[in-house]
């Protein structure tokens, strides 16, 4: 890779001595100029005025603001579409005779023209990586600018084909990692912080500990997405002692169960290409590869829109002992609202939906999305502050049982109801009684 | 790689036995079975069972013969076409008001489903190099054929698009090489047959010979295509000298000459996807970095189709000299043609046109194409029995000089004169007076 | 190593230019400079003047023939022994109060120079392996020169100590291989020839065959031992039949068999310093571990002396018959001496012993040595013309059983017993008989 | 390696089951069923048995706390000597008649058995580790027990021949090195203390840093000493403008100079066995291929006896400043001693000499005796407490000079002057004038 990316900046070097970029229209804007530049690439034949082009459009976007990134999307929606005469001349011939050629030539032609210039952008030296930066800030100002989102299209056209899975690899990380990936997956770490290098150790290099992570051959050092993994001699049901420094390390080959504690996106400007279903199923093979007694796959997952819906949802028993902030370090105080409170949690995880038939919880729908099992509501299993605050302390066991894996998400899929074992239906049960609303959920385990 | 491809051969296996394939429809034919397996595969949603299901169809059209694959193409042109009924209703709505968003959905609407089938095959374990074999299989049935063109098309913008050259790889290839990747070096070369491994040996391992390949992630120890460099003290004019075992063998830091003497593609299922042009321009900057004293980057090129024209072409006077398949071992004889015989292939190099526009010698459309100048006319240069038979042992030299690459390509991209030498543009005059046409290049040096 | 090697050649260089080696005494031969210059290189205690005098003691060496090396080799037997005076005086106060110290002084001042001058030249690029040259060199002039044997002493002490098997890396042999080393294991077979490329790969690529081979990390890509593994259904009795290009290829984890039919020593110049011993045993646990059904670890071996031991106590009964070369392929003839034939080399294995008390066959030394038991004898499983040569076509199957290695190693050690199977016993008795001797033998099984 | 390692944990652990170390004499005590461990192993031909007998040896040892090892290595002492009878008889044979084959027996006999078993202790999996470890333990004890002398000159005999230059690899450690090796650095620094993470990566991440270090192909991961180098426009005179976070980032194709600060040993069991010259001349030719314009190497070093020294010698007008620990933060109390202090410490690093003859300061031995020149004091260059208290803050440059080191190298070696530059061998004088001793000291430049 670090061969290709000499040799590539080395011709583009070259082709930028070929090449005159002052020699731009004078009288334009520099954003005036860019557009040159990029109607300039997508004409270009030769191979280093090419490149040269291409990292010169991406120095300059680099430099920009967020307001001149706002100019230059719409410039890439403007002048970078379809060519709107020929192909409205395609749309009449086909409606007039449709088939198959008719079909094909409308594709082609209706192919907006930012994907060739992505494409070309993508042959420079670092160009994936600048893409996905690129569409991370098209991202981010999408919603104040939902005009833009036929670029974001053929971002997701372009980076639907290029991480196509097949093309994916999953690699382990541990202790013999080089530092700057490691240092990445500090700094990536989205759902339970680590918090130094000692931290990491902790979840990387004891034996009873597992982190994979899927990375792209263009993309060498950068992770994707990756999962943390505990070996466990049970469902382990509290991530405060799964982090605990002080815990018995287990023996990897006396371990009958994997938890997986963590999942991060890495790259936000992959958002909606979709990795982490097929990383935890192979996760699961690499495992059962290796450790063939493993019996259990399970998460140990948040509930990170709990507290949020139960504060528009309180039943009365609690929402005064939830007032002070510390009640579970109370033992009497917090055993007289666990029966409520998980019940709720049950209920909230299972029960109700969006106006969109969705579930309301995010990990929930992910993982019964991806076939798991709803198996335990897991009582002050987060303590940290962050924990306490989103989810008063839950945590869930999402159940991967690979023979149900199939039917499960068949069940999902059809927006039936949500696979659940039997005692969190029972407690989801008892929630809805709670709150006073009807059990629509007559979940299979 | 090979974790990916234990991996998904490991969720494939299981995933057969989470599905049934003796559960099609019992009445129906193999093809019909095939069939329904893409429909399944297009439809399902789970790993498991996409992942076996794209196992099972690519095992099955593996073992198909020739008739039943052209029937395979057949219905993936009938039945994974676009959508119709939908594409005929938005292009209608398109023509009526022609937008942006419009045109985004005739643009997805059209794209043929075998697109996703084509994505969903490629996550199989050796997807990519099945995908690669089946158009290969597509193009040799292709012209008997010609209605199955828009799948190759699909094809064509699959490939485009993963083997996007920002994901090539190139690399040296030479006696430290592991084995399995020489031994498909032998067997690709396609302009100078390797006889056995010494030859290889000869072609890779001295000092001043070079052999540079890409290579794609996916296709871990398969060639894309390779590149045989000869590095010399001057520009060289014969292939014979430059195979010969009795050569003397130069220290590669006294060389002032890299020639490029053959460039073979590995992969006819991947034809149309051009990598040559960036190949001979990338291994010039790995040459240049390695050995800053080299000053001339040369071709030493067949002209393939020589013979075959001039036999329709043949100036009186050369005609009875080439009856004797010998002529040439006879020194008189040889000299008494070789004014003649140059002359006309200068000028068949660079002044005849297809009615296309086209100079009528593919390697010539290729190297003037990538910018390069016709510098030389060799006088049996290669006198093997091929070599003799298809242009009288006559080879060509073209010159990569940096500084002109983008002004030679835009002139021949213009469709104006040809790029050579001065001494090539006379030999081509002499050839256009000899042959009794009008010499209407006035080709730049 | 790569880059190690270009550092020390970088310092080589370096030094060369500190120091004017013409500047050797003018008035001596080059063999007297030669000495001066290992003087010099024991005096010497900067880094680049000693890695240049080395280097300059190297190459003089590769330059010189058979004559000038045994005057070498004198000269370090003559100048480069223990410095006698301080010895001599040394040997006296041992020899007066002998304890640890004066001992320590003893061996001290014992060592001959010619150690120390080893130790610097191997610390030269390539050191490690010009002394492994080096010591070829003696070993062959040694015969007639047996007062050099000194000298040879020093070599294999050091060597012992390099080489312990401590520092020996294990790696598997396959079609993924380079080249470079590859064409070494075509070089270095010295038991069944290999006969080009596609020979080597019937031995490699087959998932039913196995190369070992022990490695130095000074050494990189030079063998120091192979091994070579057929994987099998049986006990296999016949090298025709595994070297057979026609033969079935079988699913390595179908085989229950391993037979190690192939051992050469690479390095010439490490004779006695064994590694085949502890290379056959690596492999058997790095095959169990990899290949946990197999259960029976065996040799295909040769019986090279046996013809020759045979003309000398030839049986009448069969001495007629081997006149004719081609006997064996008749197949009347052949089972006529079949039984005396196969009888006298069960004899010939297990019962003559020389002078020294040991048995007569090199071979079934090494591995009744290394605790195998002596397990079939095999009848025309050698036809090639070597093998009919020195063995009347005889092979012969050592069967390695971990429960039993150390207890046959022990008992072949204490010389008594062969450990032998019944059959092989009865028909050593047999032989015995036929040839008119005592049968002393009594092994066990 | 990992491989082998794998390979002799099994061969390990079947020679476990094969033989009982319970079958030890039962009426003794553990130390001397270790000695008679030892003795088998002696003895042991077997693979399985010496490899199980090893280990089990290498795991008692570990168990052993000071005063157990303190009798193990007694009993290697007075066990494993020399066999003295016989070694007795060719002591008197060889003063009789002193020849070369006499003096080979009295070498092979007088070679303590000890050797051996080390040889075959380092058979064992991790065996050059342990042994390793076990020489550290030896040291020490060693202090109070001079009597095991003899035991240590065993280790460091083999060590010498197993640690042979030729054996070493160089590696670069960079931000892509593998966190297992980073944590070693950080533990193993042992000059300029590195805090965390984020102080190593201001060591080995940015361009204008470097840190390398000898590897043993035997301990993957353990280096054996490494060598931090800053690159510099100048001769740093300054560690804590070296250390500090804030310093200007330079382009390592600017720096002109490579400041070697700081070089550590890691292995305490390989004391003596000097890396130390070799690997900074290496260091240097490395960066020369690597970054040619670099004109100057010169390492920024301690003076770490100094301030014990001084104390000794103490110059009145500077005794009382010194009382105040935090003088150098009062700019005029520090200009008042300033020329006093360097001054002695000039004439320190370069005058006075110990009985033996030898330099007092260690680290001024180390480089002069490298061929070194002592090139400058400097003033306040190590504020730190550490630097304080040992040193008054002075630090020195010494220059490694290409040329010059051979010249240097012999002057010093011969016991002559120190190589130093005039201004500190005017300073020097300074020294020796302010002391009231005669300035011995005629150093060359």
């Amino acid at each position: 890779m670090s061969f290709l990316g000499d040799m590539l900046a080395a011709i583009t070097e070259r082709g930028r001595s070929l090449t005159d970029f002052t020699a731009l229209p004078q009288a334009t804007t520099p954003a005036e100029q860019t557009a040159a530049l990029c109607h300039n690439l997508l004409r270009s034949r030769g191979e280093a005025i090419a490149l040269a082009t291409a990292a010169e459009i991406l120095r300059r976007y680099r430099k920009q603001d967020r307001a001149q990134r706002i100019g230059f999307f719409r410039m890439l929606l403007d002048e970078f579409g379809p060519d709107m005469e020929p192909l409205v001349a395609a749309a009449r011939a086909f409606s007039t005779s449709p088939d198959e050629r008719a079909a094909e030539a409308l594709h082609r032609l209706s192919e907006p023209r930012r994907q060739d210039l992505f494409r070309m952008l993508n042959q420079s030296a670092h160009g994936t990586a600048e893409l996905i930066r690129m569409r991370a800030d098209l991202l981010d100002v999408l919603p104040d600018h939902p005009e833009l989102e036929p670029v974001d299209k053929d971002f997701q056209h372009l980076f639907r084909s290029w991480f196509n899975r097949g093309f994916l690899e999953l690699r382990r990380i541990d202790w013999d990692t080089p530092a700057a990936i490691l240092e990445r997956i500090i700094r990536y770490e989205a759902v339970h912080e680590i918090k130094d290098w000692d931290d990491l150790r902790r979840r990387i290099d004891p034996p009873d500990r597992r982190l994979y992570a899927f990375f792209h051959p263009r993309l060498r050092d950068e992770p994707l997405i990756f999962v943390e993994v505990a070996l466990a001699r049970e469902m382990a049901g509290s991530i405060d002692f799964i982090l605990s420094p002080e815990r018995k390390v287990l023996d990897a080959h006396e371990a009958d169960t994997a938890v997986f504690y963590s999942i991060s996106d890495c790259q936000p400007g992959l958002r909606g290409i979709s990795f982490g279903n097929f990383l935890i199923k192979q996760v699961v093979e690499e495992l059962r590869a290796d450790l063939p007694q493993l019996k259990r796959f399970v998460t140990l997952s948040p509930a990170p829109l709990f507290a949020r819906w139960l504060a528009q949802n309180m039943p009365p028993d609690i929402g005064e002992a939830l007032q002070d902030a510390d009640w579970w370090r109370d033992a009497r105080k917090a055993a007289s609202i666990e029966q409520s409170l998980t019940a709720s949690a049950a209920w909230y995880l299972t029960g109700p939906r969006s106006a969109a038939g969705r579930l309301l919880d995010p990990v929930a729908r992910f993982h019964l999305g991806n076939g798991a099992r709803l198996e335990r509501i897991n009582w002050l299993a987060n303590t940290g502050a962050a924990g306490m605050a989103s989810s008063h302390g839950i945590m869930v066991n999402y159940l991967y049982r690979l023979g149900d894996i199939e039917r499960n998400h068949e069940t999902y899929a059809s927006g039936q109801a949500v696979a659940a074992s039997a005692p969190v239906r029972r407690l989801a049960a008892t929630g809805a009684r709670l709150l006073e609303v009807a059990d629509t959920n007559g979940g299979t385990s």
